[in-house]
């Protein structure tokens, strides 16, 4: 058990996003080594079917698992939403998604059980937030709404752009209508638009990182399962993996992560002998 | 030869804007029946490193080839910006881009030779308009500018909204205090923000429309080699392939093709025994 505490977390995104998560987790568990994949080459899942995200999912949590992680975080919201019944199912591995920490932490948060949620298009399709909303207080008012432009002028940092305030005003007025006081950010990109999300919802929405809850969630469940790292106190390391070309990693990475990073390995997927759907 | 006249003509694209290039050549060449791919479980291309792009593209062109297709066009800006020596090289089959026909009728259109191109970040790195429109022309001036948020914009079908001229008079006003007289739309999904383009550059400015352009190429062309369809009269078929669910594709397809089509077959790629870097 004592080395399998050693091992690293493995944790994987669609993309660059997910560094939002390793920031979080690196944060709340500073001793902890991070193996990180960013599937840059597929990148977005969230335009993509669940059928397709499942199978990507599966590949990534794969490679991830070669490199003997003790346990995978799956940063991306749309493979969260999609994929962890199949992950649970197929890896002996222990498995975390964002949308249950986020949707607690939702209910923690709000005093008018009136609770929106943001996210890509398939996240939201899935359902996932409402369905597990609806498990933990099934009371609690759901109103869910796909943000497909938030991801593309996130990356190009349009953050406070009048047409980004603009376009995200067209998102959220409805949910402002229906009276929510709080607000998950259910997209991996989205803490970036923060002030921006903050400047149009007001100052009495709560807004819900998926990102903090998920890192709060996996310190308990490691503790508890005996697999957080023990030893002379330090600073794990990073070690980022990329499908794709390394220098837009390189530019995009210092924004989420808001720190440097090595430089990262570029890996192809799937991994020989494995296509994710066996 | 004359068996060869008879095969269809195979046509990919990163996803499906390709369709307006499917578009134009069964308006050209009514005659003719084409395959069409879609690369949906891996869009966008304009986003991803040359390395990766030549690699999908070679996938995609092994899957036209294996079904015995007499010409390939890359109905993709980015793809045809950075594969198509690769694929020249590596198939043995005509290929032809989207970005010579395009450069050609730049050069055709523009009176006082200052050229404007629009186009992912991907094809405008890749600096491919520039460099042909040059070789064609050694005076004319080029001035290209990257526009990322248009396709996310497009396929939400936000084609004329005010966020949308707006962000376009971002990228436009530029190009237009630079005197251009002609504008490239060098992107597949382009086409269908002619009106909001036209409302911001006026009515002086010849908008180029790389698939028009890239049709009457293939006509020519497949008629110099006698591989234009010759037989009866009649309407050619459309058969579509994606590599996502279809569900997403029949929603978009009708209004890059402007009509209806039969619903696609999936396939994976890249096909068994092909990684595309052989």
């Amino acid at each position: 058990m004592s080395s399998n505490r050693r091992r690293s977390i493995g944790i994987f995104d669609s993309g660059i996003g997910g560094l939002t998560v390793v920031r979080q987790v690196h944060r709340m568990l500073p001793d902890e080594d991070i193996v990180y994949l960013g599937d840059t080459a597929r990148v977005p899942y969230g335009t993509k079917s669940p059928e397709t995200v499942v199978r990507f999912a599966c590949e990534d949590t794969e490679f991830l698992a070669q490199r003997r992680v003790k346990a995978v975080v799956v940063a991306c919201n749309t493979a969260s939403a999609w994929a962890l019944p199949t992950l649970h199912r197929r890896f002996d591995l222990p498995v975390f998604g964002v949308i249950e920490p986020g949707a607690a932490m939702a209910l923690r948060r709000t005093r008018n059980r009136r609770i929106g949620v943001i996210g890509t298009s398939a996240t939201i399709r899935s359902g996932a937030y409402s369905r597990i909303i609806h498990v933990l207080d099934a009371g609690a008012k759901v109103f869910a709404r796909a943000c497909p432009l938030l991801v593309p002028l996130v990356e190009e940092g349009w953050t406070n752009r009048p047409e980004t305030r603009s376009i995200l005003r067209d998102y959220l007025s409805p949910l402002l209508r229906c009276g929510i006081d709080t607000l998950v950010l259910g997209c991996t990109h989205y803490p970036l638009l923060k002030p921006a999300i903050r400047s149009i919802v007001g100052k009495d929405v709560a807004l819900v990182d998926s990102a903090e809850s998920c890192a709060e969630f996996l310190r308990i469940d490691l503790s508890e399962r005996k697999l957080l790292f023990i030893g002379r106190r330090r600073t794990g390391t990073i070690r980022p993996f990329v499908t794709d070309d390394v220098g837009r990693f390189e530019w995009l990475s210092r924004r989420f992560l808001g720190a440097e990073i090595q430089r990262p390995r570029r890996v192809f997927l799937p991994v020989a002998g494995t296509d994710g759907s066996g």
